[in-house]
């Protein structure tokens, strides 16, 4: 069993020295993926990848796909704030099992003591469900021949609205829950996470980081945001860094309002872009985008772009274009991902990767 | 009306220089789209694209989209051997409309008299359709301040197979068309149509290069290849150059049988890359190629991997360990597409664009 040394200078060194050792081992044995520059490698454990113990829990909680993306890929972003991806390994969550977060996302009775929502209360006036989801990330650093755990990372999903029915194939109702509702909430349910995690034996020691999701609406078309985290090395969490996301869509609606006079900004920029590109072809093309800020300033772009296209080559020249239009008009220095997409599916991408410089552009083909 | 100078040397240059010239203007005005290394560059008119004349035939000409897609994408190889993408500005065709393809493409009657392909005969016993769709495409350069057509290349595709029902709603019966009648029907048509070009003003004294496509069958998984091509400075074809080109599935089945020592260590190295894929997750992955031959080389593969996705952390690291199985198994030198899907499409993709000589990696995302 052995685990190659986790000390990587250069991105590019590092991947040709997991090549050797993240393929062809098939022994019982602990290897990684394996990765790109910011990016953490992956445990490989007996030549398949170690996959969480609770694995597709979350996938079954959120009808909204946005959110179950925003909330893992928000979740790695955190973990990246305190285990930095050069010194740390990842390892998909190994002590919370399906049967326990089951239990524990459920609501609180006689029968199911650990459940971390309350009671139901009348049908008229029920409840509300809070806590959505959990994950579990792992981090770890090599100790001899092994893997060592040396920090956890939970993500706890508090929902913003509530939706149910008074009677059984009744009308749905909806209440929605204050941001002073999810963050109390949230709070609460972290405390009993963390009492809970810090009673198992191998967890007693070991940093513990909780951070708190505000899950969007189940029609939204963004996910929901991170909005806190706490790391600890004790059983009580004494306190939280604020973390300030917002995830919207663009172009916007014309009556909505916005008092930051960057965000006006950023959407006149991506309403020439869209205007931009709408013309290109006799058919109008469907242009939209998430944006995600943070601090108050654009840090990501998501845009998808579709249209009908009738060859090939209008394909390629249509792709050219929206690369010069995203040059043009798309702020630099964050990531930005445009897939350009008809009936039949993605048809090519044009991408600028978080701390690259450069867009880069696939046109997708067949021999 | 002003277009922009053509002499370009370094790809990057020319980008910046196309994107003050393709983009924002909208008087009545040519200009391009600008391209990335290796493209063309296409003709932009009054701010849209300048769409073919036969706009969406060959679209509905095909029945199997990777016979479109190949047809397209080979047609414009073709080009690049005659007409550099340094010098030569690409337009979709603008002398062969929808209606006089659609008439080239039916059989030859009374009342369609320029019918390509034979008169139907007895229907227990039908002629083939031997041409199944034709495209044209300009190739442009400056001339003052305006473009000015350079070249025409046009494109024939010929089945290799005919189907037909003996009487309506009846069974479906297929004939096969050797490679020789292949050649003999594409080599008529370029004729025929090399002569009724010359007839028009405008094309008189202009350079056609007519190019042979062999369409694969309707339910086959690559599509089909160019075969030869000719280039015309007068009204008869003298000569015809020999391409040979060949697309293939991977993994083959294992009955299938090569002579060729390259095509089964091909076979094998992809059957590697895949058994490394597969064993990744509990659950197993499809993974599958179309890989293209040029004169018995090797000269680009595109793979889909298929599997179910339970969290965007198990994306990521599935992403990353596959570009490092890519690294160590796929041949160098060439491109190469890796699609990764799940039941919800898209999920990420790695990809070495022709001319790379590094991989490209994007896991899509959401806000």
């Amino acid at each position: 069993m052995r685990v190659k040394k986790i000390v990587l200078a250069a991105a590019l060194t590092m991947v040709a020295a997991v090549t050797l050792a993240g393929c062809g081992k098939k022994s019982s044995s602990v290897t990684t993926t394996g990765s790109t520059s910011g990016n953490y490698q992956g445990v490989i454990e007996d030549g398949r990848y170690k996959t969480s113990k609770a694995r597709g829990v979350n996938t079954a909680q959120n009808s909204n796909v946005n959110n179950l993306k925003a909330f893992e890929a928000g979740l790695t972003n955190v973990s990246k704030q305190v285990f930095s991806t050069k010194s740390y390994i990842f390892q998909e969550g190994q002590y919370l099992s399906s049967g326990t977060l089951e239990n524990w996302l459920g609501r609180k009775t006689s029968s199911n003591p650990t459940g971390l929502n309350p009671a139901k209360g009348k049908s008229s006036d029920p409840n509300p469900v809070y806590i959505q989801q959990i994950e579990e990330q792992d981090y770890m650093q090599q100790s001899g021949d092994s893997l060592k755990l040396k920090g956890i990372v939970i993500g706890i999903g508090v929902n913003s609205e509530y939706t149910y029915q008074k009677t059984t194939g009744g009308p749905n109702y909806t209440k929605d829950i204050s941001d002073a509702e999810v963050q109390k909430q949230g709070k609460l349910a972290a405390q009993k996470i963390l009492k809970r995690l810090r009673e198992r034996k191998s967890l007693k020691n070991v940093p513990i980081v909780i951070a708190l999701f505000k899950q969007a609406p189940d029609d939204s078309l963004v996910g929901g945001t991170f909005f806190a985290y706490s790391k600890n090395d004790g059983d009580t969490i004494s306190s939280w860094k604020s973390l300030n996301y917002k995830a919207v869509v663009l172009p916007k609606a014309s009556d909505a309002t916005s008092n930051e006079a960057s965000d006006q900004s950023d959407n006149s920029n991506f309403t020439n872009f869209k205007t931009q590109i709408q013309s290109f072809f006799p058919n109008l093309s469907g242009v939209t985008a998430q944006a995600e800020y943070q601090n108050n300033s654009l840090s990501g772009m998501n845009i998808t772009v579709t249209t009908q296209f009738y060859s090939q080559t209008e394909i390629q020249s249509f792709t050219e274009y929206i690369l010069q239009a995203a040059k043009k008009y798309l702020p630099s220095g964050i990531p930005i991902e445009i897939k350009i997409e008809s009936s039949n599916g993605i048809q090519a991408v044009v991408f600028r990767n978080s701390g690259s410089s450069s867009y880069q552009v696939h046109v997708f083909g067949a021999y």
